[in-house]
């Protein structure tokens, strides 16, 4: 039994919010336990000036965190004028995460920026933010196809994240963020609902970690990942 | 009747949920219609530098705005690296306006920051901003005073604010987005709940404004922080 | 009697020297006592990109000071890289003060930026700015004038600003560093010559203000602003 | 056959020159075929201040690419005024990578900071730096103790990188700039030279990748890093 | 004859009003020409960290320009959040200049900055600085003699600067703007009241210069240095 | 003799590789003593904006310094952000050296960004730069010749590069760094193959300096730069 009286493979409890911001095309504020973030979908019908002319379109990830979404207050990155390097690491990786499972080419010159921001963090929050975001994105595909600028939802496949980790030397699934400090690994999965990889961040943060090791990792976040696909369709009232 | 069918002296709806942030030594999510403010209040055990050894305290604001909050996206002021001159105007406006009711001596050397992030903007979101932050404020003095490091909570009397403006040639309260583009003249009040003047900031857009003008602005704005002084009390508990 | 021997409602020495800079299509070297301002004003025959096509005009403030203006030296915020919050929010009200009292239309799609450089300061470095602010355009406005690109200059009205505040309990005008040190509400009021309101920033600093106290503020203001406003007339050699 | 003429399980051609920069504690330049990295460590005596008193050291990774490192030439970070989210990100991954393999107990309050600088790129300049960097790391640590201030080099085991990718559909190892820039998929694998895994980075571009490729992308990376791990041992003069 | 009617080896007006600022501890209002430039000295009796402890002083010079001191306006330094390499040339020059004929060991750890601030520009703002300059240096040793902190004032001599250039084939001193604008070589000199040399920029814009055109403009620049020499004494009521 | 064994006017052991990048148009690593600088030169069809349509073509250098190129390591500007003003002054410095030997009408709408990076220093790293980035520069006018977009190599004259200093109160050429740090004169000079005069930069950093000093200091450049010249050529593989 973990400290929060999960088993080892438990997801922790998660709901997906959809239409939660009235400006954004599509929104979901999604919460995996006590860790809350809202994302945002937002169109525009022009993409990056190196993409002009090329006929496809672009989706992008932003990441932010409120001063008050951490245990003791973090500084603003406005205030301090840059963002750090974790907040450009994981932006890069939901923008990588979703592009990777739309057809840029059926979308043709759009552009969706998705906006991921933590209100509550407790560990985990880069792969909520996954998951809400595909959710905000599919979302803000629907509303482009009822204008009938899009025939059909160019998404390819549905994509979800979760994080594993080895915490007290067992492999568990979704750390909330005391497991996560004590973890001798930790790795973030992206994944389709099929359970393809998207992609994987591994990192050994005390010892290198052995096949096996990692193995038991990469069958736990299949498990959740799937869970969390179903959890996707629901919020999204699909089949 | 304006085009929202409230009357010329009706404010919104407002809602004030406390605790809404389970990190922060006092939260408030407040609502002035579909305008929706996080607000936070971190209590620290210290003062800036040119404070230590006065034995008074310090309260600051700092102000945000989520890149979809507004109708269309804003870009972040993160990834543009400066905050702009509206958000500083309005950080050092919270700041202010809360120091005002203060009683900094009473504090001793305690610094608390509220943040004050706005998850959707529709008008007003410094007036909802000030009036969510007194009742965040409020909840973190009662957690110190819990802890037995303040005897009282420090606050000399309340303080919320609320914007006037002349729209179509008449006085109204509490402007929403659309009335406060079509305004002639726009002014925050920042009062408290006897009606003394905290702070006042009015502008004329298109043409300077007559004495009776703003005398029915004042006025308005009276009525309306009376109201959201009532709303502070039943959010807080208090008779 | 205050410290300086004026009565409660005496301006400090007011100067107003136009043509002050060579180069500037206006210019007005403004003195409030020991404040000095260079005020200059740029025309641009060209509008900001988002005003293009609209047939109107723009006026902008920006305002700094020198490192030594002030009674220990201030860093150069050119060296810090960012300007203050306080320098911005002055910018911005210099700004909208000059644009509410000029018509833009019929200024057609011409730019003015009105510099304002502190080169001594004792107090008043915003109200002197504006006040000179107001002679630099209107001289830049006489020479486009001359020029035959406007037929006549584009003002609807005269502007002056001048603080009051409550020092010693006691209403005062025009108040000088030490008293605006040492004083419990501070007051700046931008006014027509005719004595409409422009805006109004009032803050109260220890105490909430009550009404009578700010209509003696606003009372001095007017008189102020009417003797500001003589000697405008009289700078710029108008009847 | 590859476009280099290369089996699809062969390295680039790897040199290791160690101590190529007169000041500094360590240095190699590494060549992975045309890309050439120059990294040097520097110890300090000194640990950043949230670790002072523990005890323990610290190790950090920083990376930055010359101008014309690049086919066409790429601006200068240092000119920019930021680092590339790019950047960031490899300078992370670096830092972590060399902590995992150094006992930072044994190595007491002392820092070190490995700068990798891509003199030229061609394709791998992080996994080039991370094999480089650690002969840097190892030569500065070498260093240290002839200088008596620890007794053994405090690394628990060697660590190299290697970049993996599907091309054309089929598996292949180390790709140079024209396979990375048309491959299907992309891993980095940072490994220990007995095949433990200390970072993975994979990243799917266009399509999910199943299992099976990811198994194959592996098997590829330990034979690789084994083959580094080598080169590493006879640049040092080990055994 | 040149353009404005002086001799090649004429200067312009010069003139050097002292104690312009009433809070610098030393102060210079200097003109060259139409050239105007403000000089403070601030006096802190604290050295930059790296110097305390040694028992020597410092000197340093900081310099900007007003947006409108130009002919056609130019962006503040401090809006676009960083000086240009020219600021941060002219600065340097400033401070080694006063730098050199300062004892700075019998300064003691005392720091002198010493800001120049262009208020209109017609050519030789960086030569007008360091005349004035020197005039606010010695006058803010007066009054720290005057306070008993030093006992002499600690300059080894004067030093003042002057720009020559070759316009229109003839070496001329003293470049006014349109000069400065068509010379094909402009050299600055620094030199001390004896015509010893302090520092030489000597920049050929078009074409090479040969040996003998250097010696024609060093030989002007001591002419020019002596007068502005004697004006320096004049100005500072020396014998 | 000198520390380091070099006569007076001996130069370091010089050494220029040219084509030492693969990607650039024109490179040269270039070596005085233990300086070694990267220079490459990168073509670009087109010049800055406010050069378009005036037929003319433009060259910029450019300048950085490793972190460990010193011997402490020095923080990478990328990261602080800012370019030094020693950064800034060497790298226009470098610009307009090459620009005065280059025919820029000859040359067209074409620009040549010059790159000199330094990886490792030991004293005179930008009379290295120019030297090396002659190389670099004609080179990259070779290539454009072969292309036939020139039909000529656009450069009047070679222009080298080399400082002298008084140390230990004789004149010498080329100094490094030790020598550099305890020079009570520094001077560098950039000069044609024929000795005629580009750009001199003097300091006196303690005591001003005397006519014969600075003479002695030029005569010195003379010779080591017709060396330099010499060695350029051979480089080249030009008569």
């Amino acid at each position: 039994m973990r400290a929060s009286g999960r088993a080892p493979d438990d997801l922790r409890n998660v709901t997906l919010d959809v239409d939660w911001n009235r400006h954004a095309e599509g929104s979901c504020l999604v919460r995996f336990g006590e860790t809350v973030v809202l994302c945002t979908a937002t169109v525009e019908e022009r993409v990056p000036i190196w993409m002009r002319g090329t006929g496809r379109g672009w989706v992008t990830g932003e990441y932010g965190m409120l001063p008050r979404a951490t245990t003791s207050r973090t500084d603003r990155e406005a205030a301090r004028g840059r963002q750090t390097g974790r907040t450009q690491e994981i932006q890069r990786l939901i923008g990588r995460s979703l592009r990777t499972v739309t057809d840029l080419k059926a979308l043709g010159e759009i552009q969706v920026r998705v906006d991921c921001d933590v209100l509550q963090a407790d560990g985990g929050s880069r792969t909520a933010s996954i998951t809400g975001a595909y959710v905000a994105l599919y979302r803000a595909f629907q509303k482009v196809v009822r204008t009938g600028l899009l025939k059909e939802i160019p998404l390819k496949t549905q994509v979800g994240a979760v994080s594993c980790g080895i915490v007290d030397g067992r492999p568990v699934l979704d750390l909330d963020y005391e497991e996560d400090s004590s973890a001798s690994t930790d790795a973030n999965f992206v994944l389709t609902d099929g359970g393809d990889i998207v992609e994987i961040q591994a990192t050994a943060e005390t010892d290198p970690m052995t096949d096996d090791q990692f193995a038991a990792l990469l069958g736990l976040a299949r498990k959740g990942v799937a869970e969390l696909a179903a959890l996707q369709r629901a919020a999204l009232g699909l089949g």
